[in-house]
């Protein structure tokens, strides 16, 4: 599964190049996954409701083109790795006429609730699991 | 007392007008009571520990003139009103040459754990009070 | 005409009392009027490649109930003033079950290129004068 | 040399699991490369009226452990790649008791004013070769 999620760039999320900046793909990244799990049917407000946290272990982008104000990119999200105790998401960003203008992954923990690593609980991880395409 | 916090501008707050955008003033605004109560003798990260929020009820910004990436602002706060459950900051932002570029104020409810308001507790009223020029 | 966006609040603009910080909704303020803006025929981003910018001057916000990730919100937005330099926007942002969460305006006034106050070019002023309701 | 810069954490960037957004890490990154820029006699807002950029085309990070709001981290910068095109800066996000938070690198391309890759001019090209440790 591959989860898409349309964002109008916000005049906020410019700067001075005139350009959305690079610190707002890695939000746009984690709305992304947002989506992904709420499309996968498990809301991630729902996980952590669950005393779960997927806690963000690591973050890759690369740029590749800019974004502008009165653009609207794709967010395209997947799942393309699931371990025990933490899962890895991919993404692109893609602009205007089907333009890349980012990619990148995200590397994630699962902790519980007081901050210790934990296996992801067997009713989660069979609901990871049973994605297509995942990991 | 009034406290003062130099702050660089941030790129990452610059927008695609090549200025900063009106809404980091806001959370210059909050840096700077940050650093009033800090001054004050009562770092606002104890008084959440002691289980009461301050919590925004209203924001007021007026904006005269513009910061840009490579200037350094100045926050300037005062504790304008005292009462028994809420207080009110004032703010003014420096940019080069001393030039007003923005005031405003906010206006805060105290709130207990549960998110009740809550009269401000007898110590921190009187570490309020004995703010020079408070209220 | 009252235009209305609706937002999923994402896990960034949450903060440690676990709701949506103040600022996020001066943002979402700004999206709102962009989305009035779309739907009034007048897109953001051609006002702005004609050469004339409408400029933040005041901000005005009250803060009666919160918003948290896992919430969709609703801005609606409309021109409450319309004058020959200016404009101002009223903001509800509304929660779950319809409930109020924040009020507020914006006032922006009409620069050109150079930075200048300028008057609303009349094209433009004809098309916002001829938003139902307006000011 | 490495550059450091001490940044109190600020409310806004704490999110609903206590602590500081990851993205954040990405702001505070450029924040201390803007310092290190600073310290080397090249402030970045000189370089950008020049006509040259030095835009981000990676980011990468790690996350070891959280910020808190009441916490001051430091960043510590260096550069660690100088090529005729491009830079690449290492980050260190030290917080209480010396404790690593992040570490992380950025890539950066020099563009010119209508965006094309370009090669770093001379004159810069020898004020980062004369940085103490550079590449």
């Amino acid at each position: 599964m591959i989860a898409e999620l349309s964002l109008p760039v916000r005049y906020a999320e410019t700067d001075a190049m005139s350009v959305v900046h690079h610190s707002n793909y890695i939000i746009w990244f984690e709305a992304g996954r947002v989506e992904f799990m709420r499309r996968a049917g498990i809301p991630y407000d729902e996980v952590e409701r669950s005393g779960i946290y997927l806690t963000v272990s690591e973050v890759h982008a690369r740029y590749l083109a800019s974004a502008r104000f009165g653009d609207t990119v794709v967010v395209r999200t997947r799942l393309s790795e699931l371990r025990s105790r933490g899962v890895r998401f991919d993404y692109e960003v893609i602009g205007n006429a089907g333009k890349l203008l980012v990619d990148g992954y995200t590397r994630h923990i699962c902790i519980d609730h007081s901050g210790n690593v934990a296996r992801i609980p067997e009713p989660l991880l069979a609901q990871l699991r049973a994605i297509d395409g995942a990991g």
